[in-house]
């Protein structure tokens, strides 16, 4: 099978333009065919702090009313989104800024309002690799952010993380599929104080291991069940590490 | 040739959810490819407005400082965009959104500074007909937004009417094209003041002769004259007509 790269990168990484650039063009030059997922958390609570309208989270999910659904539509599918692929067009990248609605590539459903209402959120039923597959073939690069559609004429907002893993599943099938998570660490830590204290690579019974003795705690729990999800769903490997990294061979290994 | 529909309507459109959904569902009844070319001018003044950024405009033209340049790419590529692609996806319509800069289908230049600096504004150069044809035989429907790339990483905002015009003229070489004006009359009028004096039919000749009596003036003589430079470079005809109309055969007919 071909090789895909599927890279899911924060909002933060677009708040810096020297940032952005550097990770754009070590982008660029990943080979084989490539998909970048965005998020954009940050810029679209200062825009809408700047609109007037007030960002409520709940567990670090935001509450996605009417007024904030129009906010994230203009901050992740207007501004990030054009920005990333106005700049790869200029490294010589065909990028495509897609969101679910784009193509029908993903296609969700409105999260029940009990026990919490999070208003416009979507949960994933269904990635078209169809038409993801054609896009990719033509030699043109995807870049996702995350709201995705019901079908029924509604926009979602839809966690990014959760985008890159079910494009990454079902993209598995065609391609030999990486999955690469960057965040703002070197990788899954031994020592939460140590950013060069990266675990280099983690199987699921180490995983166990490491959580029973506390060394793997808090959110990373969360990112490496993900990760084996994907790895058991037919992703061939998933990647922790940090944007600047995504050349290098640092982070943190789970295949 | 297969026939081409490629219509261009106003950001107005989106601003009153019943013209909108009528309009997309008469839209989506359109037999035969089509495009979407949309506006989305006064919305983008609202939104700036509440950012607290002033809009500037010149001869009915938006100057586009950086600022200005995040609020229409936010508005137009985001808000807008997205919205009418959502509500296309409910009508089985396979819509997919673009900027100029996805699959680099509009490269312009920055407009000179002299004699007006307009700011982020681009004048389209060249318009890749390989990738819009690919999409449209691959039956999806472009719905594109008033925003280029001058291929060095930055957006262009663009005159919608431009960007319907020059796409019209490029695919008319692989299409039979039918490009369609919806603005806020029932077409070109015999009197201003009487919108049901839509003149049928106008040729080069016609023109002419109404413009010298004063029966065409203002802003239709420049409507009209980009009507006739399409056409002189391979349209098959323009309509100007009202969004309301595009099922009908109301309208002023150049070919």
């Amino acid at each position: 099978m071909d090789k895909l790269t599927l890279i899911k990168v924060g909002g933060k990484i677009v708040e810096e333009d020297d940032d952005l650039n550097r990770f754009l063009s070590d982008f660029s030059q990943i080979e084989g065919y490539k998909i970048l997922v965005h998020g954009g958390g940050r810029l679209a609570t200062k825009v809408a702090t700047r609109l007037g309208i007030e960002s409520r989270m709940i567990d670090g999910r935001r509450i996605t009313d009417a007024e904030t659904l129009k906010v994230v539509t203009m901050v992740y599918a207007g501004w990030v989104n054009k920005m990333i692929v106005a700049r790869l067009q200029a490294l010589s990248i065909n990028a495509v800024g897609l969101t679910g609605a784009d193509m029908n590539v993903i296609r969700s459903v409105k999260r029940p309002v009990q026990p919490i209402d999070y208003g416009f959120v979507g949960d994933i039923e269904e990635v078209d690799t169809r038409m993801l597959g054609m896009l990719l073939l033509q030699e043109l690069v995807p870049v996702m952010s995350p709201l995705t559609h019901d079908n029924q004429g509604n926009l979602l907002n839809t966690n990014a993380d959760t985008i890159a893993a079910e494009t990454a599943k079902a993209l598995a099938k065609l391609f030999d599929t990486t999955l690469i998570y960057c965040f703002e660490k070197n990788g899954v830590l031994r020592d939460e104080a140590d950013d060069e204290s990266v675990i280099p690579e983690i199987n699921q019974a180490l995983f166990m291991q490491y959580k029973a003795q506390g060394i793997i705690q808090g959110g990373m729990i969360l990112k490496l069940e993900n990760a084996f999800r994907a790895i058991n769903a037919g992703v061939q490997r998933v990647v922790i590490t940090k944007a600047s990294a995504i050349q290098s061979n640092k982070g943190t290994l789970i295949q």
